[in-house]
């Protein structure tokens, strides 16, 4: 179903929306050498540029012109809506009613549409879709999509040239997109793929354990952007999920919270919940490296008062 | 007086200590392409690893066991103490009454002696030199030898091999060390280096426009990194100075506080007042470059009560 996914042609399509990410040293003590890859520093502020510009690049014209619908937490939103403007495109996002509010002013920015569509990240996805078959408009889906799996995996692709010891990547999971483009795109390598998932949104991560898709309710988590189901009637990431992902770690609220806070005073960087996860994992102790890894570092996109807390030790 | 350094080389001495900072891009709508160069991510939270490390590591077997001494507003005495534990040296830093805390506190954590020596830094200045001369250590300058130039030049070496196309480079200027580095590793490239000073820390500013090193008083500034004088007696960094450093820009304390509040919404960066002042240029429209540029973000070693005005938009 994926076999002719090209994510060298998917990296020219993507590059004009999606700079290569820096690759910085992660000191473990006592571990293998690390780095992170920041994708913190992508512009829109998460990887999720790099599926939504693929997927929009492979639009007719006939399809652009009618314009792309979206459900998001945030980022995948964001990043539509983004790489659509530069297009000419019209959007339109649906996002949950806990949605970040700094997400949500990066997507109105952008001139998008927005759609409040209700208390559930379901909620948002179903509305998305109803309006894509009701209006005519390409749905643009955040992970179950062979063009945004494609696009995610050009992160994969530009951590091989810039890593090319690299024996083991680090990776958050959520809808399974990213793990499913990265793990795709380095499978040939025998590069290790390390999942991890925020214990409060870990519904992969309980589908894989369960053997098919399952839904758990959404809840309130600090890695907000991994929230959100995989569908019951998931086509493509529970599959590629289920091969590619070697090892799987769940992480816990405080050890997120304490990656944030230390990525920021140590390291300088903003990262969102979500985006720290992988970091959470080493950094907790709940996962060793063997050899030569990399953590993505997958968003920045952190609300303001979060921030503030952290910042103030709060 | 500076024609034997040797730029490649230090790269190979410094790169122990100093990683190769990422390049990334920086869009400035209606002008040619420009990156930001971040130092701000090194290792020490500044550019001045490299000329520590290139400095110690020329010392003999001898002067590193009888120890350094440095003066610093913060940037550097951190960078000397962190490069001196790793090569089992005793340290001693010397500071300002108002040097930064946190900086301080990074500076105590490597295990170095600490000199509080006055309310300005010229009395730190004098304080290490007269340690130097009394307890037979070896003084490791912060800007005016050769050696800390040639470890800063590093950058240069290491920006033209990342932007090969580069036309203009964007340079903090305060002691003058790495505008002289930087200018001397890219003078043969023809790259046109515009150097840019914090108006309450303009004494080279002052110095050149003047036709010799000067003194001004301490002035209070978010851009505290750039603080200090440049010594009446400059042997090195006065002359280079004013014969690599093409065009000049001063930048006000708003132009600034702007730059550092705007680094961190809009591309999640924590940068410290001295390393935004090329960022505070370009963003004020005090310049505005003709070709492809670089911007160097020297530091981000920012205060934590900084950091709390920024994030809660103070």
């Amino acid at each position: 179903m994926t076999g002719n996914l090209d994510f060298t042609g998917a990296l020219a399509r993507v590059r004009p929306h999606a700079w290569r990410t820096p690759v910085i040293p992660l000191d473990l003590p006592g571990g293998p050498p690390a780095c992170m890859k920041l994708e913190s520093l992508q512009h829109t502020g998460s990887f999720k540029v790099r599926g939504a510009a693929n997927r929009l690049h492979k639009l007719s014209a006939q399809e652009r012109e009618a314009g792309v619908v979206a459900a998001s937490s945030g980022n995948h939103g964001r990043a539509v809506a983004t790489v659509a403007a530069r297009l000419g495109t019209p959007a339109t996002i649906c996002v949950p009613d806990w949605v970040d509010p700094s997400k949500l002013r990066a997507i109105r920015a952008t001139g998008a549409r927005v759609v409040m569509a209700g208390p559930s990240y379901d909620e948002a996805e179903e509305r998305a879709r109803t309006m894509a078959e009701t209006a005519g408009m390409a749905l643009v889906h955040a992970f179950d999509d062979p063009d945004v799996i494609e696009g995610q995996g050009t992160l994969g692709v530009e951590l091989a040239r810039q890593l090319p010891d690299v024996e083991e990547v680090i990776v958050p999971l959520s809808g399974g997109g990213l793990a499913a483009g990265v793990g795709l795109a380095l499978r040939d390598r025998g590069v290790r793929l390390v999942a991890v998932s925020a214990r409060r949104a870990r519904v992969m991560f309980r589908s894989l354990e369960t053997g098919h898709p399952i839904e758990l309710p959404d809840e309130e988590t600090i890695a907000s952007a991994l929230s959100g189901g995989i569908g019951l009637d998931n086509r493509l990431t529970f599959a590629i999920c289920g091969s590619v992902i070697d090892e799987h770690v769940v992480v816990e609220e405080s050890d997120i919270r304490a990656a944030v806070a230390r990525a920021f005073r140590e390291h300088r960087l903003v990262v969102e919940g979500g985006g720290a996860v992988g970091l959470a994992a080493l950094w907790s102790g709940r996962y060793r490296p063997q050899g030569p890894a990399a953590v993505i570092v997958s968003g920045g996109n952190v609300d303001r008062s979060l921030l503030k807390d952290l910042v103030t030790g709060g």
